[in-house]
């Protein structure tokens, strides 16, 4: 398929990237990536955790970060369950990691079949499995499991290397060409404190849109409404986690592609600063943007696989403190006294109705319990921003794979990534350059930003999960207007590498999840979990189950 | 002039960019720019100087580190005047700042009068010097000069914003697009000393040359033979310390600009380590390669300067000191004890026999008198690092001067710069990308070899000073063969950010100079400086005086 006679119908006046990037006027000179000096942050109520530590050690001591009450939520109200929740039902014999398997093995067949078609996964082996879980069980018997993630199962995105699998990144091809030899380091880190790797989850294909259709997997559906989108490209991680197959799933965010399918699925999904989790093992589709992500039903087990997986280079030691919350009486200790938000007025109106009154109903709630304040600000040249940072990713995945597609045939591809290389492909080096230039100019905005506030408050997404269209499940589908709309406000932590966290605050009339953005500080991520945290604590007793929800750990 | 069809007649097969750039299987990420961590590289006999003081108090303390005796030497042969001949002179009253200015205002209007038209100046403006000249007389006659460098001529490449003049890059446009409204920090320092700035360089138009050929200021002439190029793109800086106008020049190198010239026109160039010397003021015509360098007639020149305009952040303490020889009788104190050289025996062979005789010669003196050896190695992927670096310097040049290039004419630029921007704004920003992973690559070559030598050692240029051709007066010449030759072993300097320096070695059978150059590793400019003086020290007797040459401190 020649695409180009698609091109030519967009006239060159109308063509956003060469009016706010090639042809723009930017005194600023390139930032190429965004690495941040560690700086002290004089965080308040922060623990600093040992970096020497192993990843089993150092999830010893995020746990003793979490209150102690929180199974108190699990009796009143919805809750997916939690590590904490597996950790005792395995420490007290109520199951074994080898049952939980095999139900988890059960669902996993359910969601694939005929009547759900779910497109959660792109490739699970049960034996291998079943071998872990076996392994776990096995520990638990003995008295000796590694840690509170034993028996916990992950599922990774198919971006991440992860034995015994193949590294599709949602195409055909790939693992052909660059064959998988080993786990990715995060996988590792999970590995050895005794997690149980249960797959790989299906994603756009090579990260390149934001729906989770995958023409060659099938789409992803929500499991909040099955004709509905779950977002992407780590749809089917967020997916999994939503449906209740997994606590926790490991995604790869390099234009909010872990936070978005995160909000959509009504998840929780976060992004550290840059540098702060090993990219190592996973697919170089970009050098300068993505890194993994974590997502997971709750704030804490957020904080548990992060002291897992986090770099423990001495130079970047990490910190986490969850407040010591109360939760049925909401009383709170440790609390962060003064906590100034960010927010941009304008981009609340520029989202829909039903997101605008959720995440104002949050802010208000934050402020009334909390007395955490709201400043106005002006965040600006968004759209500068998104473009720039479309440039830099599809410059750098085009030239990653450069050298891979002169031998594969385009017809192994959906449509939409066809489209995604050639637009890709034809970006000059004085595009990528002049991105670079707006990269150094977002920096200094948000360097000013947080002079006036701790943390940037958005929403999510600008929209919910929009309907599923049939006649795009073979073909894929290349949806500029609803991409934007999901992406906008996720960008600057990939373009600055700066930490972000979604966090469920409501639904819409349709009844699809809604989710609020913070974005703080580069190194950061103690304080933004906290708050995330804090807001959770208020919310988690309105939150709904989806329509689709396997309970593994105490149903089926 | 639409070059395109000039283009055309290159077969793609024969597009060296597209083989060993752009198609290139490269497996390192890339490296956008060459910052170097400071490490303490536990040099021997330097003395680390006070990074807080003045730029005078600083040459102050760089002037305790020069021998004592230097002066035997200017007896006894051939010597351009020094800062320290100047200083002596000044000092005893022998003559005065004011006096030297005119002399040199004598020299200038004589070199470029019609009978030699040497092309050194693009600006340089007789009243703004005698102020200068007078103010400094007048200290002296107070007994109140500054440092050594009061009443010390200066000249600036017009590439180094310097007060009155514009900036005009060797184009006749780009000052008016670019006003010049403050000095460069570099100059800043150097009139902190008391230096006079006595006008602006001519150059390479926009520096995208190595011939030193300018169609619109003239083409600068080479002072050993005025038939012959000087080189480029710092090519007036060069001549006029060689032609004895100046003991100083500024130049900026971005491949090679400073030491090339400096090369063939027998003089000593010194480019520092990246981020060594403060490039705010000085056109970014590139933002990854280019810095400001020395050229001057003496290492201890060289040294004194590089004291003046070094960075005074504490994080980047420079260092250094020349060994104390007593020079009639070449006996030395303080010399470093063991010094390896790593050669690459291609790269002497791949120059003109006179080069490679000269190159050798020198190499075999340092054995002799010092005791330090040379190390076979090989350098690989020499071809791959200068397109490379070329596809850099040039998609940013182009990025640059984009929104510029819109509004301006261009018949008002020389024919080589046009087809130049051509070849610049045509690459894609994967090519851009590619070298930036060629950068890494070649990163690593070198962290390896300097485990195993000290200095990497090369001839400076590939030829001598081939011959002017009056046909390209007008438009400007492309001669990308002299071009390559004359940059190939400067290029890791740029690209990699590594310090290095070229000292004259002797003449080819024309004549011509032969430059030496050591290239060593981030941060060692004090072991560099010292090398390269021991060396000096060796072969002064053998300095020969150009054809033009001005004597404006004794002679007129």
């Amino acid at each position: 398929m020649d695409v180009r006679p698609y091109f030519a119908v967009y006239p060159e006046k109308d063509n956003l990237i060469h009016k706010l990037v090639s042809f723009a006027e930017i005194p600023e000179p390139p930032l190429f990536t965004a690495s941040h000096a560690i700086e002290d942050l004089k965080e308040e109520k922060v623990t600093y955790i040992d970096p020497n530590l192993s990843p089993a050690e150092r999830v010893k001591e995020a746990m003793e970060c979490l209150p102690p009450d929180l199974e108190a939520v699990a009796e009143t109200t919805f809750k997916r369950w939690t590590v904490h929740d597996f950790w005792k039902a395995y420490k007290s014999g109520e199951t074994t990691p080898l049952k939980v398997a095999q139900k988890f093995l059960a669902a996993a067949k359910d969601s694939s079949d005929s009547h759900l078609q779910m497109g959660f996964f792109i490739n699970y082996d049960a034996e291998d499995i079943l071998r872990q879980a076996t392994e776990s069980s096995q520990r638990y018997d003995r008295g000796t499991p590694i840690s509170v993630l034993d028996g916990v199962l992950v599922a990774v995105k198919d971006e991440i290397d992860c034995l015994p699998y193949p590294t599709t990144g949602g195409t055909k091809w790939l693992h052909k060409v660059r064959p998988c030899t080993d786990d990715a380091i995060c996988v590792k880190k999970l590995r050895s404190c005794g997690a149980i790797l249960v797959g790989k989850t299906n994603m756009h294909e090579i990260g390149s849109g934001t729906s989770g259709i995958n023409p060659h997997y099938g789409p992803t559906r929500n499991p909040y409404n099955v004709n509905k989108v779950s977002g992407g490209s780590s749809s089917g991680s967020a997916a999994v986690v939503c449906a209740g197959l997994c606590p926790v799933a490991l995604g790869v965010d390099g234009g909010g592609s872990v936070r978005m399918p995160s909000a959509l699925c009504g998840v929780v999904g976060f992004k550290p600063t840059s540098e702060r989790l090993p990219s190592s093992g996973i697919l170089p589709l970009n050098w300068t943007v993505g890194m993994p992500g974590i997502i997971a039903g709750t704030i804490e087990d957020v904080l548990i696989v992060y002291a897992a997986i986090a770099n423990d280079t001495s130079r970047y030691p990490y910190k986490a403190l969850l407040p010591g919350f109360n939760l049925p009486l909401l009383k709170c200790s440790h609390l962060l006294s003064d906590v100034k938000f960010a927010k941009y007025e304008k981009w609340f109106n520029d989202s829909s109705v039903d997101i605008r009154d959720c995440c104002d109903d949050a802010l208000q709630k934050l402020s009334k319990h909390y007395g955490w304040k709201t400043v106005e600000l002006t965040i600006p040249e968004i759209e500068e921003m998104r473009l720039a940072h479309y440039v830099t990713i599809g410059s750098e995945c085009t030239t990653f794979l450069a050298t891979h597609l002169e031998n594969i045939n385009f017809g192994e591809m959906g449509y939409d990534t066809r489209v995604a290389l050639r637009v890709y492909g034809s970006f000059s080096s004085r595009e990528y350059l002049n991105a670079q230039r707006i990269r150094k100019r977002q920096m200094y905005f948000h360097n000013e930003i947080f002079k006036r506030a701790d943390v940037i408050v958005t929403p999510t997404t600008g929209v919910t999960a929009y309907a599923l269209k049939s006649d795009a499940f073979s073909t894929g589908e290349l949806d500029y207007i609803n991409g934007a709309a999901l992406v906008r406000f996720s960008i600057s932590g990939n373009f600055l590498g700066l930490p972000a966290v979604t966090v469920l605050v409501g639904y819409d009339k349709g009844g699809m999840p809604v989710g609020l953005q913070f974005i703080g500080k580069p190194w950061s991520e103690a304080t933004l979990l906290h708050i995330a945290f804090a807001l959770q604590v208020l919310l988690i007793k309105s939150y709904r189950k989806p329509e689709v929800f396997y309970d593994i750990l105490k149903g089926l």
